[in-house]
Parts: C-alpha cells; structure tokens; sequence
C-alpha cells in the first residue's frame, strides 16, 4: 500500500493534464474535437514520461477514453490496429524469432563477433555500417529494422547479455540503441531509404526544389556519414556498454563456429524465407508488392515449415502488448493530424517566427520541427502535416530554399529516435526489453541532440556549399 | 523426416484446391477478384479441416496469397484488424485473466460447484441457465461470452480439469462447448441477445413482417428452451467430460469457501470493473457506447490498479495468435460477401429449388442457409447477405412468411456454432486449448445438426401454431 501512496501525486497528473486542457477554453481556429484529443493525448505521454503508468495501460485508457467521450468514432481510433506499418512491426517480431529459434542468427554473430568482436565499439560499428550499406535496397525501414534487428538479437545473446540481468543488459541496450539511431541516420542519407522521403520530396517539390537519387547522395553524405561514424562512439559515452576490450572473443567466436558445421534444416528455411522477403522488400516498389504482406508470407511459411511452431507464437504475449499500445498511439497521432490540430500548431509556432534574422529562423524552424516529433508516432505522418508549413515559413523569412528544404527532409529521418515510438522501426528494438522506457526517453533525446547538432553545422555548411 | 513425408499428401491438398479452382472458369455472374479470393478462403478452410496447417499458418498465407496477388487491396484485407468485434474478443481475452488471477473467478465457481456441483451436468446446466437468463440485456453476444468465459474457465481449473492433461481437460472442454453452444442458442431466444437479430428484423421488415421483444419471445421460447434444456445432455453424449458423480464436491466447495475470508482488494477490483463493464454493455444502446471501447476501459482500469501487470499480458501470446487468424478470416469473409460471392451463392442455390413442395423447399432452404454458414465468420454479415434472397425464395415457393422468417432469424443465431469461428464469441472459448480444432469442427457439426432438428421439428409446428 505504500508503494501505492507515494505513487498517487504522479499517478494523478496525467489526470489533471488531462482534465486541465480539455476544460480550457478551446483556442480560436481549433475545433473541439482536436482540442480534446490533445488533452487525452498528451496526458498518455505524460504518464508514461513521469513513470505513473506503462505505455499499455496509458494507451487503452486514452483510446476508452476518446471514444466514450464522442472525440473521436471508433472506426478512427482502431483505424491503428489495421495499419499495413503497424501490422509490419508485428509480424517482423514474430518472423525475427525464427533467426534466433533457428540458429541462424548465432551463426551470423559469431561470424561477426570473429571478425568484429575484440570490442562492443567493434561490434557496434558492423551493425551501424551494415545498416548504412543495406539501406538504398529499402523502401521501408521498417523492413531493414525487421532484418536488423534479429542480428542485432543474436549478437546481444551470443555476448552473453540478457534483458534482465541489471548489469549484462547494457552491451544489448547498447547494440539496440545504436541499431535504432542507426535506421534513423542511415535513413537520412539515402533517398530510398525510407519511405518518407519520397513523401516529403513530394512537399518540396512544390517549392520549386527537383531532388533524384544523386542529387540527395551528394547533399546528405557528409553530415549523415559524419553521424554515423560518430555513433557508436557518442551512445557509448552517454550509455556505457561496460563491456571492455575482448581480444580473445573474435579467437573464440571463430572456434565455436567451425564446431558448428554445415547449416541445418531450420537454419537454411530461414536464410530462404528471409533472402526471399528481403528481395520482395527490396523491389516492393517496382513490382508493386505490398511490404506487409511479404512478412505475412515470410510467417506464413516459417509456420508451414515448422520453423516456427504455435508454441512460439504463444510466448509472444509482449508483441501482443506492443501492438496494443503502438496500434492506438498510431490512430490517436494520425487524428491529431487529421482533425487540424498539427497544422494549427506548426502554424502558431512559426507565426511567431517573424522578424528574425534568416539564420535564426532557420535554426529555430529545425528545433522545433524536431521536438514536435514528441508528438508523432510515424514520420510520414508529420512530414505530411507540418514540412511544407515550416518550409514556406522559412523560405518567407528569408532562408535559402535549398538549405531549408534538406534540413527538414533530413531532420525527418534522424528525429525518429527521439521517443521510442517515434518510427514504427524502433518500436521492433524497443520490443527486446534491453532499455526500459526512461533510458530510451533520455537516449533518445540526447541522440536526436547530437544528430541535430551534427546536421545543423556541419550539414548546414556543406547544403550551402553544393546547392 | 517421416513426419513430414507423411503429412506431404495432406499438405499439398489445400494448395491443389486453391489452384484447381482459381484456374477453372469463372462462373457467369461472378467478377475474378470473388472467384479468386473464394479458391483461396475455401483453401484456407480446407487445410485447417483436413489436419493439414493450424489455422494460424492458413490465415498468414492466406492474406499474403489475396494481396500479393492483387485479388483484393491491402486495406481491405488487413482491416479485419480494426474491427470491433475481433477487437473485443482480444480485449475479453484479456480481461478474463483478472478474473482468474484475482481469485474472483475461483470463490464463484467454488459457489457455483457448492450448488450445482455434484456431477458436471449440474454444472453444465448452471452455466447454460445462467447464459440463457442474462442474454436479453446483452446486445452483443461477444460481450456475453466475455462474461462467462472466465466463470467457466474458473469452474474448468477448479475441478482440476486442464487443457494439457489429455483426459483431465475433457471436463473443461464439456464446459466450454456447452457455453459456446449456450450462446448459440440463448441468442434465438430474446430479440436482443444478439446484434444479429435486430439486423435480421430489418431485413424482415420488407417482407411485411412486424416482429417485437414479446412476439420473439412467444415464438422462439419452445423450441429455444427444448434445445437449451437438452444442450448439456446432447453434449455430454457426443462428448462424455468422463466425470461420474462427485457428491462430496459441494461439501468441499463450501468448505473451501469459507475457507477464502471476505473478497481481497483485487476480488473487489475486479468485481467492480465487470460489474461497471456489464453495466455498460447492457445500456451501450440506449448511453450510444460502443461495447469494445468499454472493454478497452476495463482493461486499463484493470492494469491501472494493477490487478493486471504487464507480465499477465506478456504471457497472452495465444491471444495474438487469435486476434492474427481472426481478423483474417473476418476479412476475407466480409470481402467475400462484399465482391459479391455470397449474393451470387445464395441466389444460384436458390434457383435450383424451384417446383419443389413448399415443405421441401422450407427444410432446405434452412439446411443449406445453415451449411453456408462454414464459409461466414460473421453472423451479421450473413444475415445482410443472404437472409433476404432465402426469405424471398421461400415465399415464392410457397413457404409461409413467417414460418420462413422465423426459422431464418433463429437459424442465424444457432449455427453460430458450426465452426469455431462462425461466431466471434466463441474464439473466447475455443482460445482456452480445452479443445482441439477438429473436435471443435466435429462437436460444432453435430450440436448444430441438432439444433437444426429441434427448430426444424418442434420449433417449425410451434411457429404455425402461434403465428
């Protein structure tokens, strides 16, 4: 009980933000509707920043409560549970545990802890370097976390860390933090690399700006890769791995794999069933194939094969939850959305903007660009709503177009780790319950800090040099 | 190995129904996207009857087969995931663990066995009479199953049965089905047991057929209360639980009950979150709520409080099975309806009974309204589908109006139970694993034979008499 006492003030305000915003008089050029969704929304991500309540438990309130109370129809508010990017989440935890189940994904890191393995700065850089290399080849990256993230898996196990033991945890929170920030940069510097781009070269478009592959290869190479390079080493300063220099790991690895000997049966179904959805994601834009149902397909066979068995679908209580909460976050930002409240505030925010010098205006519209992001839970999303409202306000105060237009292009790639919810991608690393929720917060935070810093100098320089 | 060689035939069956009947022509009135998708439902079907694929892994290729072949958009076939019914079969899933864990559903079926508990008929009996008594205030029969399920389960655990002890879960399974079954039925006896029966009675309407709470009640309450009061012998026939008399066992129950001491904080809890959902579901009509949105609010409040954790849900992996293979088959079988399959199946069936006697015409009309049911999941989306065409083809072979009407509404509640899925209410018991697929298939074609005969017998003679 008295857990439950000291709890009561912080499991309180999420109530009182709730109740506080939603009674406030409704400001002009917002309905109340949007004004009420905004009350309940916040409120969730209140409760889970001040530790009162779980993600799940936040979430199935705020969805009770948007319904029951006529802010929004039940159709809208479920409309998450069938999303092709949430349901892709799903089915790439279910898929990713063949790898494991399998054996595979111990082959594949012990191959790279024999090659990589001396250090977890060793291993780090493999998986955030992969990434980068692999990310041109996908439209989704989503997908790339769904291949990303059973290796990632194997590694963090095969190193002997485990979600719940307090210390050894950290090597995996650390290679699951550094895969995430990792999608979010890499997404940055190819133009396929997510499916947001496209998207929001769609926006820019309309200012004139005609951006291809190269063109966006030349501008994002020197910031995105400076990031990159820069990763392993800045989350291993703010997130110790406490993992020191293992010389005789990479001796040791390569021994325990030449005892392991041919591939077997469930080892080679995987490699197939994955070789085969990685090619389908690849070319899903050109053959016209849907991403998800390639997982499902992926699924559907490692099932039939018995890769995978009922009995291991059944452990998966915690992608259950997952769905749960990530399905409602997904309705209630996109409503947001939808119900003008994102427009209204990007809106507000930059007509407040007027009379600074460019350069101001600029690094102001990219700040603020980047933490409303606390409030969406998919980039496209926001990239519909809000890059073309602070694109022509900064252009209106003066910024060079080209400069304005990349910045935000890329500010929406690499401000998708800044709540682990925040790209569906993360939500997949998130999942493996190395980090708890106020580490990924307070990485997330400090990471998107360091990308923004990273791409407002260092990239703002070198758009001004080649554009 | 062998396993596999010998299930090769078996397993290569559905894929040759799939593709025999996705190449044969298209019939006449039929567009390809509804004939392909029927080759590919009708398979899916098939594998899970003929032991081939769990109807997990069925589903998963199913949706990835309509998709990636273009027969239906991704929208429509992931948008069973968003329904609110199979949303509400998860949430019930969810919710009844409390009742387990709080030791609620323990100290009521310890009082249900002190009652009714010296042999399982008598406990078979108290759950059919109890379902039977509170269906008219429940407008959804999901919700209804949401209540007893978890009293059943109790009942089941406290006798010791459990579904992986191979002859032990036998009483638990009797249990199960004669509440699935119970549901079935208790829904054609009150007008507003169901949401299909108010749907029914629209469709009803155009034939020039007024039908209220009491006229229901007066036609459906023999042949309704025949089936009810057999129930639990029939099934105790086709599937003995194998538990002879246990007279000392209410003796125990109420030892053990006052034994357990006044209700814990988490009895109370919980006690008061199903009384408050139960509450909601009986006015959702009349308060304009919607019945899974209530159960969202019950799950929150249940993890709030902690009644419910985290860790329960993580351990509900079975329940993402469900709700995966579920809103599947809820999809396809809306798209099937919707491409105009159903429409064009009943009418050519329809066609087929012209100069036939009026009471030939009569009983196959039912019979074959009954048998299609194995391709709905969805008692609804049958009864808009075909409940017209069939009432139509009756009248105009004679069939009196409402002999055909009646015996059409009471047939859309009772075959529910042809299929584990031909209802969304049973998924909440079939999930429980007290009984296996082709039990639930074989139990499921014999309980509705038997319905059929007592409506087609007791209920049609009842029907002239008073109508």
């Amino acid at each position: 009980m008295n857990f439950e006492v000291r709890m009561l003030p912080r499991r309180l305000l999420p109530f009182a933000i709730a109740l506080g915003i939603w009674f406030a008089p409704v400001p002009a050029g917002l309905t109340e509707p949007a004004w009420h969704l905004f009350a309940i929304f916040i409120a969730a991500i209140a409760a889970v920043l001040v530790g009162a309540f779980p993600l799940l438990t936040s979430t199935m309130i705020a969805v009770a409560a948007v319904v029951l109370t006529g802010t929004i129809p039940a159709a809208k508010a479920f409309g998450g549970f069938a999303n092709p990017s949430v349901l892709l989440v799903v089915i790439a935890f279910l898929v990713a545990q063949a790898v494991v189940k399998s054996g595979l994904g111990r082959r594949i890191s012990l191959f790279m802890v024999s090659r990589f393995g001396s250090s977890s700065l060793g291993l780090a850089y493999s998986i955030v370097l992969t990434d980068a290399a692999i990310a041109p080849a996908f439209p989704s990256n989503t997908a790339r976390g769904g291949v990303l993230f059973p290796i990632v898996l194997s590694v963090a196990q095969g190193s002997g860390s485990r979600p719940d033991d307090p210390e050894g945890r950290r090597l995996g929170g650390y290679l699951m933090f550094c895969a995430m920030a990792s999608l979010a940069v890499s997404s940055a510097l190819w133009m396929t690399a997510t499916s947001a781009n496209p998207i929001g070269l769609q926006v820019v478009k309309e200012f004139g700006l005609e951006i291809g592959f190269g063109r966006w290869l030349l501008v994002a190479c020197v910031p995105a890769l400076a990031a990159i390079v820069a990763l392993p080493l800045v989350v291993a300063r703010i997130y110790p791995p406490r993992v020191g220099r293992t010389p005789e790991a990479p001796l040791a690895a390569r021994k325990a794999l030449s005892e392991l000997g041919p591939l077997g049966r469930d080892e080679w179904l995987t490699a197939v069933v994955f070789v085969v959805m990685v090619g389908g994601w690849i070319f899903a834009d050109v053959l016209k194939l849907n991403v998800t149902s390639i997982a499902f397909a992926g699924l559907g066979v490692l099932l039939m094969t018995r890769v995978l068995t009922l009995a291991d679908i059944a452990t998966q209580g915690d992608t259950l939850s997952t769905f749960l909460w990530l399905a409602v976050l997904f309705a209630l930002s996109g409503q947001l959305n939808e119900l003008g409240f994102m427009g209204y505030a990007g809106q507000l925010l930059a007509a407040q903007l007027g009379g600074l010098s460019w350069p101001v205006t600029y690094v102001l519209l990219v700040v603020i660009y980047v933490a409303i992001h606390y409030l969406f839970v998919s980039q496209s999303s926001q990239v519909l709503a809000l890059l073309g409202v602070f694109l022509d306000v900064g252009v209106r105060g003066g910024v060079p177009v080209a400069l304005m237009a990349f910045a935000l292009l890329f500010a929406s790639s690499y401000f998708s780790v800044i709540t682990p919810q925040g790209g569906s991608q993360n939500v997949i690393f998130v999942g493996s319950g190395y980090l708890n929720q106020r580490e990924l917060y307070l990485l997330g935070l400090l990471i998107t800090l360091f990308f923004m810093v990273v791409f407002l100098t260092i990239g703002s320089a070198w758009i001004l040099l080649v554009t």
